[in-house]
């Protein structure tokens, strides 16, 4: 690959750039412009999107960001804490550990979820877009992430609360409405109530705000990242890990092959 | 192991629990308390240290953990692009892969820095352990993680404004000062202007906050979390990864063995 | 879930168990039946498998984790050098870096290509499914990962020596077959010559060795980690990662958002 | 950093290198000289070596890989499966979840080992640098990894394979006489039968073998890949991720902050 040579325009980035006098991220000075004059969701909703927020769309960044730190002791903190019980050096090793589980089935749904709803609304007719999905899903026998909850009954308080702040910011569009409908079908057709979850509510919320599908599991990251740094800081003064492990390796049955 | 039985009264947590109809964080119910109700770095502050942030915590915290998102193209960049070109399936995997270098030399020594602080605060003598710290240091040859800067000069304006906010907040304590001390020395010793950079800002405003050290470099996981999230919705847009795995394995020179 | 008990017998591993004396592996005592007794490529068949090799079976598993160790300096090597340089002290921790990338793009596709296999010899009728799928991978201009390589031409060399040592042991069975009247069907379709890559080769060889799309590629995982010790090696003696990020940050071009 | 230019000789590596006919690895052909030719074993000790392995050299490395796969159910299986669940599409996610925790406490600790072994043995005087590891140990009452099991007694029988076959193939040198001193000098501070447990022998054999301290902890990642990899295969046919998630969560006890 002698002839190959560096193509420095095809190396760009709008994140950030540096020189010997400050940071700058998107188009702010990082501690001028960001650090002490915005929060943290504010921060985030500029880097990932490039455009300053409004005190809505802050806000509910914000409040997306603190919906999915913790939720009871879920299987990413459990990992999270083996891990640590086996590294103690290294807490980043810990938090990745875990983070590695906010994926298809727990913590990490938003992102099919955005992406069906961005399907949806990308159609001709969403209506019929939308029986398409219902009718899918029951072949399938699969479960929609979004709308459903195996413990929170009647609703989800926590997409109540997103649902509300979106309104109030004027930033609930055609991804939150087309949401409420998949759940009025849903509901039609199995006869259950079934009330949207935190995942559906995320990923409504953020396609509304112009976000990709991978945007809104990037929200669940950064959450379950606080979480995770939180169970570390518990296990070292309070640990269960050890009994964890115990537990499971002396319950553990060995059967022949 | 069938004696082994379960002790439940040893499977102990303070970050949350949960039932049928909430969700609680601490000793506050997360959609109603949280939610809407405080940014993100006041819903960390809550969560990792388990009492309600003062104004001045939470703009610290928002302040600490937008710092180090992003700081041009860092290596953990270059390793989420590198994993994401190979797996971009799984935007949580790329994320993991740039989190573990978060680590001791780049964008994770405030927790070592933390702990030298911590160390000497909690002695008898502080300015006999700082000349201990500083000849230690010059013994080996090594670099103090919170004191001096590659490209920042002559300040690292991260650390001014944390140090001005926690100032402002009256957080700024024992910590903090004994860091100005060690830059002393340091400067003393070497003869250069050496600069408090944004690594031994963090740790001292974190041990002040009373936070561990693993706290400190919990705060750097949670906000280079939002870092990677970033590089990776731009990989989608504007991609660098195949670019800059070409130009490494074509620069790559085979020696014998 | 103050109701939900510990159910024992649900807790069942065949993969190993351990008392004060011993630890058995499958039916065998490690140290005394595995330990000196058998290769690294038996013991893995026989924990992945529960039986015992034949010896064709075990040159193939050895083969087969011997071919993906290296390629050149992949996305995977570069990933996890940058990881160590930011973090020396988690060996672990920068394989894993890497090893998050053996992905559905590159080093992990072995795990696609055998679920087709598998699915297509499910079928009633072999010839129409190969047609359904290459007429389905022109639709979609998607590339099938077991055939064709980007620079190994006319013949992958590693899927050549697997499918003789498959021939030789009398393993090579209908997903060989199946994958070379593909590879017919797709240059019959393009008018290209395409060889089987390593890929296709590990997914048919693996699968007529009874193993499920995940085995596939849990060889490619274990053959990568091998690869990627090496890499962290290699770094402490001969770096490049220092050199490889500057590169790359100073390269890159800030655009405005 | 416009004047930054590459420095090809600044990139070097002496792993593998690739044209369009062949893959290297070492100085040897992949395909023709290591595929068939070598079992995994001599091919991980030609990577990381440089140097064609022995019989005897390639039967302990062998044996060592072998050694470190399972051990019952460990931190690292519950991690791997816990992830697994919550993310069944990513099966090196999982491996990668579990492989962070081959730490200085569980499964890495041979790599700290065997730096206690080579700086004693590359001092002066060995009696003396034994005597003053022991002393050093038993004031921070800490444990030396390599010595004690907390169930295996009175030996670990594949500490006793490996130091057997690495005398038979007349491996065995300063480092593991050394271990055996150390041994011999715990037991005597002690008073208490401890025996060599396989981390001290891996960590004793390999620096034998000339791998330093990192090649140690580099075997058992490789190791404990293929274990996670049959943990996952295993979780598939047979799940127990659920409910120790399920018996964690509901055996927590919520604590008041």
């Amino acid at each position: 690959m002698d002839m190959l040579v560096a193509m420095p325009h095809e190396y760009e980035t709008a994140l950030s750039t540096h020189d010997e006098k400050s940071i700058t991220v998107r188009d702010k000075d990082l501690s001028s412009d960001i650090m002490g004059e915005m929060d943290f969701g504010g921060a985030v909703y500029l880097l990932l999107t490039g455009e300053e927020p409004s005190e809505g769309e802050q806000q509910l960044t914000n409040a997306m960001l603190s919906s999915l730190m913790v939720h009871g002791t879920t299987p990413h903190a459990v990992a999270s804490r083996l891990t640590y019980l086996s590294e103690p050096e290294s807490i980043q090793g810990a938090v990745a550990s875990g983070l590695l589980g906010v994926g298809s089935r727990f913590a990490g749904a938003m992102e099919e979820c955005s992406r069906e709803l961005q399907e949806i609304t990308a159609g001709d007719d969403t209506q019929t877009e939308i029986e398409k999905l219902v009718a899918d899903y029951r072949e399938r026998e699969d479960r929609f992430s979004g709308i459903g909850h195996p413990h929170l009954n009647p609703v989800d308080p926590r997409a109540e609360k997103l649902f509300q702040l979106a309104d109030e910011a004027d930033i609930a569009g055609v991804h939150v409405e087309t949401l409420h409908e998949l759940q009025a079908a849903f509901e039609k057709e199995t006869g259950y109530d079934l009330p949207i979850n935190v995942t559906g509510a995320i990923a409504a919320v953020s396609a509304d705000m112009g976000l990709p599908p991978k945007g809104a599991r990037g929200f669940a990251i950064i959450s379950r990242a606080a979480g995770l740094v939180a169970e570390i800081l518990e296990e070292d003064e309070s640990p269960v890990a050890m009994n964890i492990w115990q537990f499971v390796d002396g319950e553990m049955k060995f059967k022949k092959s």
